[in-house]
């Protein structure tokens, strides 16, 4: 066996033992912040340390998304970061294609329905197997989908900034080429990161683009979607419909038409449910800690520039 | 290429172009009924000839409930029946493993609020990563769910009636087993047919086997459940909770309690959409003409002795 470095890794703000568990099963050992080379941290960027010592070479953060901890400008570029992109990719990749299934069967309407209205529902419910579902920012979570919308019966198009073909998608573009799937295919699922470049990325344009039928699901970030042109698409039943976990505003506010269109589905940002599925988490811890004693390249590193 | 027999092929009670294509397709030719050896019938048991031809070997029937043709005492042992056992597999294996989804990760209660109940709702959310689900009467459409549950990352146990291994599942008990899966599965679907047999198969017994977070899922017939015992078990939160496609009484009537309790999830006998699915009955009467033309053993043959 293998002489292996036991890294010294203080877990912050506070203990919880599944990410102690998963630190230890990783090799590493629990050490005050003074001593740390590497920090865990499972809080939000409020408690976070204004200034981290210069021992510290690397920073396990606990969420997918980050925005909020460049906005706090504690992100800087003498350590490497590490988001936990991934860690919830089964959970949020299930929950998507949940919510899919959930829009093209209907099951919006029907579980608000109070009597049997067999025959006014059935007409309207429609399947995955033959469908083409087009990933746009086919990244960890969206490539987690695709075994599960195959599975269905389904075939994916994949979009990606570089265009870089994606495993198990049918055809991979580039970002520039979105629009040309927003036609194409018969359902589209929003996986992207929310950065500058993102935002309204589902605009009034797209929406237009997509088939009569066809149901748009988000479960990236709220500001992916211009909602008012939403709102307007799923009045006018332009498009299929809409399954969003992620929402802008988020939280969407009491009385907004998203609560109430026969053909909206709302979750309220439960893909990745705080705390909810134990163990997703200290699992990445563990193989991050295990990658960091081996001095191997780490998982979901933190993208200084692009900002995720 | 050998000779293959084009067999005379009565479609009743009316010409339906999708299935036409379909057993010309399969390499049979349209005829009238008294020129017929085979009839594929799209229509309901009130319709159906009171005396068939006597060279009629073989009738097609359209859905894979037959209940009502034995009840109307038009199954005979004077020729083969089959019925559309299987056609509708993957619609409604896909329907059963929206069902277990939406209850598993509280898709119900989200899909009925208005307003942003997140805090309340995370705390309930829980995944079929990990999770054990039962089969109970793991036939065809059983079968047909195994690779979707499979790449949800949980594990499929299945009984069926002879306990002969099911491939997919880790492990396939016999029917007289079901009680012990009952208590061991993390979730539990109700896929059996409806026989004198497996009327209540679902009582207030097993129910109180079931783990605190189960969730039961009938997509089969309505009488496998005991719907009083299940109420109580709601009411009483012993176990997760119900999705139901298929109730006794059913139609469901309004005012039933089922529709109004948060942990049940209702759908009107929509897994298999009549005529909503178009393609997958013509695929079905499609294989089974060319398997009735080579003289091969047809699909979903009925079993006159155990009325299914």
């Amino acid at each position: 066996m293998p002489h292996t470095r036991v890294p010294a890794i203080h877990l912050g703000p506070e203990y919880d033992p599944a990410l102690a568990r998963g630190i230890e099963a990783g090799g590493g050992r629990l050490v005050s912040l003074g001593d740390a080379e590497a920090v865990v941290w499972k809080g939000g960027p409020d408690s976070f340390p204004e200034r981290l010592p210069d021992a510290v070479r690397w920073v396990q953060l606990p969420s997918a998304g980050i925005e909020r901890w460049f906005a706090a400008g504690l992100i800087d570029n003498d350590r490497v970061w590490t988001s936990a992109a991934g860690a919830y990719a089964p959970s949020v990749a299930e929950h998507a294609v949940l919510l899919l299934l959930a829009g093209v069967r209907g099951l919006g309407e029907q579980t608000r329905a109070t009597s049997w209205r067999k025959a006014e529902f059935e007409t309207r419910v429609g399947t995955l197997h033959g469908a083409t579902v087009a990933i746009i920012g086919c990244g960890g979570i969206g490539r987690a989908m695709i075994p599960l919308f195959r599975a269905f019966g389904a075939q994916v198009l994949a979009s990606t900034r570089s265009g870089t073909p994606v495993p198990g998608a049918v055809e991979t573009v580039d970002a520039s080429r979105n629009a040309e799937l927003f036609s194409r295919a018969d359902h589209i699922v929003i996986a992207a990161p929310a950065t500058a470049d993102t935002a309204h990325l589902v605009d009034a344009d797209a929406l237009a683009r997509m088939k009569p039928a066809a149901w748009i699901v988000n479960i990236a970030r709220g500001s992916l979607i211009d909602t008012d042109a939403l709102v307007r698409a799923l009045r006018e039943e332009t498009i299929g419909g809409a399954a969003l976990d992620v929402t802008d505003p988020e939280p969407l506010p009491d009385g907004h038409p998203l609560w109430s269109l026969p053909n909206a589905v709302i979750t309220p940002h439960l893909a990745n449910p705080s705390g909810g599925l134990p163990g997703l988490l200290a699992e990445h811890v563990r193989a991050n800690v295990e990658r960091f004693a081996a001095g191997e390249p780490l998982l979901a590193l933190v993208d200084t520039e692009r900002g995720y």
